[in-house]
């Protein structure tokens, strides 16, 4: 794999060169990756992009290449050069695992290292993040909004080319069946669908050669395109094309005009023709509104293409890469934060739970949102002799505790039998097999399916509204 | 590089395979990329990524890679792989220069070939076209809004990271002085910039000692961030640490609250502590809007993230790829096209032209929009005596000249004067130098400044409203 280190926003690489300069380089320094707020009409975030991430890390090295470029295109100290020739991430990350949803100020990911080996990562790790969780998060909403009809991504043709195959693989993690781009399918082992365009059968001579074409090459189990022309038209060729190859036809695809209407016109038509088993397919500029307003008619599956890439509505999730912690002049680590009006942080290492009904202090407070800041925890005691979360349990709130001594905060969590969140990731610079590769892509998947079932819910909703949870934050 | 071969929706690997066996896989096509629409508030699209499309498609070719993983994973004929492995674009091209500016209808890239050779390209073409278009796009209206205030790239970790080289590339095409992103700087020779974030600050014990670290590394010519506690008294001691390194500071920059406001009382501080050298750089949550709002300030440029490369609420253009003729059974070229009442094109081989004011037959009619569809052209016959194209001349129509024999519409094109729109890109397969490399970039951001400075004034207007120009067509 090619080097990633030069996927940096220049202001990391002279940070570290006046940080070498001033002796800062080296302190021990905590970043967390963050949201401040969910964009308008998003009850809860999706996180999408951890395993690109990680493997993206391990290429995140200065070569010859990239250290000439630097040489000649900046103003770095030859020090500094020498520094990101011998850099290699050493430090550690946590984490929520892929696909794991998530609120405002939940800490996503946590990088922990010196100052100057994890200010290096802050541009790479908020592309992947906010690029892949943008698009999760869209597709989980249009997935619950299917109400369990496949949706199928196709949308590469609408974005850059190679946030194509990110997205692929950040719309399968929220749950849609497969893609239409082979290099997804490649790169990340998923399930590849495509039959024909409107130039298919407008290459041909008429449209019964099209089906008869397309028929001969895959079977009367294909799906065949009905709207280049008459639909109702094209629905009696269809079927009769795949009679003719001694079947019932597939599928039909409708990819334009008013498809709830034309929906049940086709399926009468199907009907009527006997073709009970032909399914009706829709693919023309839907999103999560159109696929809920599609719920009512006989359509058996979605295709999904620019909405869904480009995060409709919200092309980037808001994610933010911000040192909440570092070592001062005297080696003690200590809470940092912004002070800026509108851009305030929450200083600190933090460990977050997700607090479940009936199970901890914060019970059937689900409506009561948290105050801002942090507080003391108040009321119940969680201990030993509570019952295990049940299937089924639904959270409450997303606990956040903020500690200088992590085994507190762990201490503090458990009491509350809250669901510990984070994962490790990345320990001493060595990358976590169990979170990268093709086999994350399934575990994400899987990840969000259980998490999302556990939000009440008016998680599902697609009109504004607070976040599903309230996110409580805790200093101890 | 590696192949771009995969960057393909299965289906256009599907119709190949069923385009060999019914023949039609030898016709030859024409293809023609488009928009039926610019989006809201557009006056004009801004074609942008024509070299990077060239670049890819000098890989778009099936290694063994490529094949084993269409042999495991698909369901196309051995005849069809071996068609793919020997695959190689081997037709025509043409298409607007990279940075023109488009209106619905331009025909912004025709492609000739055979049916299979030309269906390939949809997806990489698309992917490639509509990204970068849509960054262009946005980036010009913020360059224009500008008013030659100098405007920087900051938005790779708003967006994947493979787009971000491409949305920075995009945004200098758009006007952009420069980029924050190395990688971009890297593959495209662009102006790279950037000196500390706010970690920086929060990293050190104290905002003076950052200062002063960072005076240290970059001398008091650099910029430093201002807002990370108390704006005046930052701006106190940046003015300060560059006073003690023995210069006058570069810039200031402001990163959070009413920038407006603040840019004013920052600039009135600077003259009385004497830095009235001093330049303020904003760059919180702009777009093109938030730049015309300051245009009144005293600010001296722009850091823009999040809304330039995420298309400013248009993250992607809608561009199309669409079969428009073919040869017929008989081997006679047809124009084709779709007839669904929402996605209706226009069928035939396209020439385009920008007829510019008092040099044509439809010299006065620029606030009259064209009719939908071709009909003949009326009115004046813009011959030899008419005066060349004056330096400062205004475009008032996008003349779009449809025919079956190219040397028909060439002169039809040359008869109204107008300033011919398309260039030839690829021959015969063999891809033209002069519009890819890192020197496309220098031309096309040329190009755009040219054609923009020919639209009428409306193209400057961020409101709704019609396209600068109406497009004709014209069938002959």
């Amino acid at each position: 794999m090619r080097s990633t280190a030069l996927h940096t926003d220049r202001y990391e690489l002279t940070m570290v060169d006046a940080a070498l300069r001033s002796g800062a380089a080296d302190r021990r320094s905590v970043f967390e990756v963050f949201t401040r707020r969910l964009p308008a009409r998003r009850r809860y975030g999706v996180l999408a992009g951890t395993g690109r991430l990680l493997e993206a890390l391990e290429s995140f090295t200065f070569g010859s290449d990239e250290i000439e470029y630097l040489r000649s295109s900046s103003n770095l100290a030859p020090e500094t050069l020498e520094y990101l020739a011998g850099y290699r991430f050493g430090g550690d990350i946590i984490g929520y695992p892929e696909g794991e949803c998530f609120f405002p100020g939940s800490p996503v990911l946590t990088v922990r290292g010196t100052f100057a080996e994890a200010v290096l990562l802050e541009t790479l790790t908020l592309s992947i993040l906010n690029h892949d969780s943008a698009v999760a998060g869209a597709a989980s909403r249009m997935t619950t909004a299917a109400h369990g009809r496949a949706c199928m991504e196709m949308g590469a043709r609408r974005t850059h080319e190679g946030a194509a195959v990110a997205a692929a693989r950040a719309a399968v993690i929220g749950g849609f069946a497969g893609t239409s781009l082979d290099e997804a399918g490649r790169q990340y082992r998923l399930n590849v669908i495509g039959t024909a365009a409107h130039a298919f059968t407008l290459v041909h001579d008429d449209e019964e050669s099209a089906f008869s074409a397309q028929v001969a090459a895959f079977g009367p189990e294909t799906t065949l395109l009905v709207d280049t022309y008459d639909v109702a038209t094209g629905v009696d060729r269809a079927v009769a094309a795949a009679r003719r190859a001694g079947g019932e036809l597939g599928a039909v695809r409708l990819d334009s005009g008013d498809l709830v209407a034309q929906a049940f016109r086709v399926r009468e038509q199907l009907d009527e023709l006997g073709a009970r088993s032909t399914r009706i397919v829709v693919t023309s500029d839907l999103d999560e509104y159109a696929i809920a307003a599609l719920n009512a008619a006989p359509v058996d599956s979605y295709g999904v293409g620019t909405r869904l890439v480009t995060g409709s509505g919200h092309p980037t999730a808001e994610l933010v890469y911000k040192l909440v912690a570092r070592e001062n002049s005297a080696g003690v680590m200590e809470p940092v934060a912004k002070v800026s009006a509108d851009k305030a942080s929450v200083g600190g290492f933090k460990l977050a739970g997700r607090v479940m009904g009936g199970t901890g202090p914060t019970a059937g407070t689900r409506s009561v949102a948290a105050p801002e800041g942090a507080g003391p925890t108040t009321g119940g005691d969680g201990g030993a002799g509570e019952p295990e979360v049940p299937a089924g349990a639904t959270a409450v709130e997303e606990l956040i505790v903020a500690s200088a001594d992590s085994a507190a905060a762990r201490a503090e969590l458990e009491r509350t039998g809250a669901r510990p969140l984070q994962v490790e990731l990345v320990s001493g610079g060595r990358i976590a097999e169990e979170h990268r590769g093709a086999g994350a892509v399934e575990r994400a998947r899987a990840r969000l399916l259980e998490s999302r079932a556990e939000l009440p819910y008016s998680a599902w909703r697609l009109s504004e509204g607070e976040p599903a949870i309230p996110t409580r934050h805790l200093a101890v």
